[in-house]
């Protein structure tokens, strides 16, 4: 058995980093809540530790810190706050790591509607990411399309996460995350200019669930039975 | 029971709207082919013919005889050939008309990658198409995320079709279209605006179909049973 790797979830106290970080806790995960507001963060690590138990290995840290006790880097946070704390994280984000981003760029972020996303100049928040990042950090778009609602509720989520990245290894690694979520399978969705696609699927996820009065999430059907597994 | 309402799908002799004739002829629809050539459209009818069995309803035509024919008009045709037809087909179109449109703006079009798109000014390809066809026509993106092989192949799709439109009362009635497509369900998706989610999630399903060897669609989860059937 290989010695555990932490996650830490930056933007942990909103509602998707938050369920999240409640689910792989729940997959018996290491996982470290990251806030501006360390106090937060520890306040919703105590949340997750009464829903899951004694054995939950579930911290909270304020967000330079959380990102200096981690590798694997989850961003969970609105749109209009992304590029701000990337480069306030940047110095210390460790080298080898990976940062995950499931950061949408909805037009909410500037008093838009939460069913339209913005255009971003590199073609995603994620590939806006890849720029901000140090230099030989991988960047993998993921977790966009499962929402908070599924996460945070008890069962399995009826759900498919796709993942895209230009490290096929940093593909797989967050593969194995996303089968830790009850009920999701995981497919290689590939490049992260693919994100861009991911990121405008939840808008319209979130449109439907308005119009329809739900909480969707997205199946992909008729691929081989080893596409919706990590090798 | 009301009188038979035809619907003529341009561009029928190619893979996507092949196989969508064939499905609605499945269904007991009155079915009209149109393509560019009179007899590839006849030929492609009888195909259908041989296919479904005596019973069948449908026809092939040159295009502007197959748009007169018909006020249920599918648009199956290759984004390069989209805006040209649209503008020869015009005076064509009978007031009342419902455009269906299936294209994607494939960068296949003018030389790239069937996995991306193009950016189109209005938003999406059937955005383009409300601004080429005459006032008062309505315009439905639908049918984008069926692929070709599972539409020709037998038995049921396992497919989601998200309908938009700027018109509720056409939405409904494409809806009621995709449901005949045995196992199909369709889920109404909002404003003509969508389309161009929908677009591009054919892009990523062609890029998933290419990385892992399958024939993909999508389902949406997590919405109430309404959501999935036509009023």
């Amino acid at each position: 058995m290989s010695a555990p790797r932490p996650i830490t979830v930056l933007g942990g106290t909103g509602p998707e980093g938050f369920g999240l970080a409640l689910r792989w806790t729940l997959a018996g995960e290491t996982v470290i809540i990251g806030s501006r507001d360390g106090r937060r963060a520890q306040d919703a690590a105590e949340k997750i530790k009464q829903r899951v138990g004694a054995n939950a290995k579930t911290y909270g840290n304020e967000n330079v810190a959380a990102c200096t006790a981690a590798d694997l880097l989850v961003l969970t946070i609105p749109f209009e706050g992304h590029a701000a704390l990337l480069k306030q994280l940047k110095p210390a984000i460790r080298p080898g790591s990976i940062v995950i981003d499931a950061t949408v760029p909805l037009a909410a972020s500037v008093g838009g509607r939460a069913s339209r996303t913005l255009g971003i100049w590199q073609g995603s928040a994620a590939q806006q990411t890849a720029e901000l990042v140090p230099k030989g950090i991988s960047v993998v778009a993921a977790f966009q399309n499962v929402g908070a609602e599924l996460l945070n509720a008890d069962g399995p989520v009826d759900c498919d996460i796709i993942v895209c990245s230009d490290d096929p290894n940093a593909n797989q690694i967050v593969r194995h995350l996303a089968t830790k979520i009850l009920g999701a399978r995981a497919i290689d969705g590939g490049k992260l200019e693919n994100a861009r696609i991911l990121e405008q699927i939840t808008a319209l996820l979130i449109g439907l669930n308005i119009r329809h009065k739900g909480h969707s999430g997205i199946r992909i059907t008729g691929l081989p039975d080893a596409a919706y597994k990590p090798a």
